[in-house]
């Protein structure tokens, strides 16, 4: 490709990161009254439920921060991060200071600190506020939290954990991928000798378990030995969007290791998820699949989300930029074409989250329990810097 | 109507009951070899996960048995109650006595007995088996489970839940629901003196609370005194099915009980879910809805299912046949074409659980986790028997 199709897309993803998604959320985001963000937001941005939920709270005070940290400290974003954590540092935490789940408008709890992926989120969100603050406690606060999710992680749910003691052992890829998550973004700030095994150990689980290289197959749920039960629905679940993320993730941090090797392996596998979860009729890429093709157990698993698309663009994109491979560019191409055609709205800004399989919104939604300020404008951003760089050196 | 007319619709009935449904269930249901039932069926009844989960063992042992009660005890209907229950017996019951809520094919617990609702399907299966077997524990068992339910029922997760003690307080219908789904089933065993109280205290939750008047809606989680919290998603939910199943089980009490006055109001009141409801642009019900025309938290909310269907056709019949009232006849008419041609699958047997908002099923199961044998035969079955009733006295 040339200098100038990659400045074109580039210039693409920056004004929809800056025209179309930021202005949206932090004008409808914004819980200026009683602090923290609104999440739940209607496709024109009316708030259509108040509850504050601690994942969607730490992502937006992280995806705020970083845009100070790539794009320089603006007074309204770093404002607007400060009334999330805040928010948080008020009502977020339980008295063993662990994340709730939900609060409502006021913060006041509702739901208990049953999910881990509260405090990863948290984590790396006063990761990058503490960075770009120059709030020296958000970064003490942000180590703590890591070092007590390295304790929680083999027993994550606690006293709500519902799977029998001893029961068959299936291992999600959730845990191993929120790891690499973190550990990206947490370079710097947790010591290297620290990071560097954790790194090790979940990269390990990763490719010995989750990658099946016989069957050409990303696995969500594995036998801790990589083996299958492949009797169970569980046992037989893919995720497309999923295996792209984490990805990516593992791509990232193979070239920063310098490992080039392990950067054209990822660039393979990444091929399975997005063939096997390619619909050919609609287009598109499915939800949730069965590696058999048998029903799942999730009624929406032919619908079509943006942040599976956002990160399978992240992830086509990265591998272009790393291997120069036509196909992945290809594919790069085909994601963004289908994801900007169906799920933007230059109407009202934002994207829609959740269209049926045929590619239309099934709800006009823009935010909503589990959809908030972080897989598009994060893929908005990396994509738009990638696209600089590509275009800097073509 | 005439006689020819309801003698017409009771054989569809019963034709679907005994000729496509029974059977696909009796041949592909049940597990010979390590006891118990496989719900999880393909369209044509491959079993594509081997799991166990109470609820569906819990339903499948209580409408064999109730086949017996109905139609007279058949030997291969009563040898395949008995199948679930010995499974259950020797596997279903955590130390405490309660359901764990899923185990694997053999029988090893794999989910806590975390819901309450495992235990309800248990007991009126236990308490119909043994009306019809003969075995006298199953009674026994069947109302010492019942009088644990009453126990549990204010706190039916116990350890397991995760709202926060004193955080906002919303009461949900699903449990004066099953009260009146046991209270019709435990006629005859739980005395009277007992079972009357609940069900004066369960109808009363559930039309103070639960059926707003001025706003002609039923709603699935309302405040303690029956005031609404509509700030929220959760506040506003809306479930037809629910309500109309609800309402039959009400209406079917009421007529034991001569209230025909109360009779007559849940006439009136089923309008509302099935008025709004109902999709004007492809047909069928919703399976969720906002009362405020917003988003819910439930992706699949526009999709039809079958159970929804079954039981609004038992609520229309039921009230055509107590009220006579034309309006609930043509809705009975309306939801019985729809369903038999979207869902029923003569080519196999059963019906389609889960149809994409256009009526197109988005698999072809079955059975499934939350769908086995139990609301398809059980509408078949009071529904051939209304049918009958009216066809003899028209």
């Amino acid at each position: 490709m040339d200098k100038q199709t990659f400045a074109r897309y580039r210039d693409i993803y920056r004004a929809e990161l800056f025209e179309y998604v930021v202005p949206f959320w932090l004008k409808h985001s914004l819980d200026t009254e009683q602090g923290g963000y609104f999440t739940l937001l209607e496709r024109d941005g009316t708030v259509f439920d108040t509850d504050k939920y601690a994942w969607l709270q730490g992502r937006e005070i992280w995806m705020l921060s970083k845009l100070c940290s790539q794009y320089g400290v603006r007074r309204e974003w770093l404002d607007a991060a400060k009334l999330g954590v805040d928010f948080m540092r008020a009502h977020g935490r339980a008295e063993n200071g662990d994340f709730y789940f939900a609060m409502d408008r006021a913060g006041n709890p509702l739901t208990q600190p049953y999910n881990i992926f509260s405090d990863c989120f948290m984590c790396t969100a006063l990761a990058e506020y503490g960075k770009v603050s120059g709030d020296e406690k958000a970064l003490e606060e942000a180590l703590a939290i890591y070092r007590r999710i390295q304790v929680r992680k083999d027993n994550p749910k606690g006293v709500w954990t519902k799977a029998v003691p001893g029961a068959r052992n299936l291992c999600a890829m959730a845990m191993p991928m929120i790891q690499m998550m973190m550990a990206r973004e947490l370079r710097g700030l947790v010591p290297q000798e620290e990071l560097g095994p954790i790194i090790e150990e979940n990269l390990g689980i990763f490719f010995h378990r989750h990658v099946d290289r016989k069957l050409e197959c990303v696995f969500e749920r594995v036998l801790p030995d990589g083996g299958h039960l492949f009797d169970v629905m569980e046992g037989r679940l893919l995720n497309p969007g999923h295996a792209l993320e984490n990805l990516w993730f593992i791509m990232d941090i193979a070239h920063e290791m310098g490992r080039q090797d392990m950067v054209e392996d990822v660039a393979d596998i990444m091929l399975w998820p997005a063939k096997r979860g390619w619909d050919e009729q609609y287009g598109g890429l499915y939800y949730y699949q069965d590696y058999m093709g048998y029903p799942t157990d999730k009624l929406e698993s032919q619908m079509k989300l943006w942040w599976v698309h956002a990160e399978a663009i992240n992830a086509f994109l990265l591998a272009y930029k790393l291997t120069g491979r036509k196909e992945h560019w290809e594919w790069f191409l085909r994601l963004h074409e289908y994801s900007f055609t169906h799920f933007s709205d230059h109407a009202y800004g934002e994207w829609y989250g959740y269209l049926d399989r045929q590619g239309n919104p099934v709800f006009g939604l823009k935010g909503g329990k589990w959809k908030g300020f972080f897989h598009l404008p994060r893929t908005l951003m990396v994509c738009e810097q990638w696209l600089a760089e590509m275009a800097e050196k073509a």
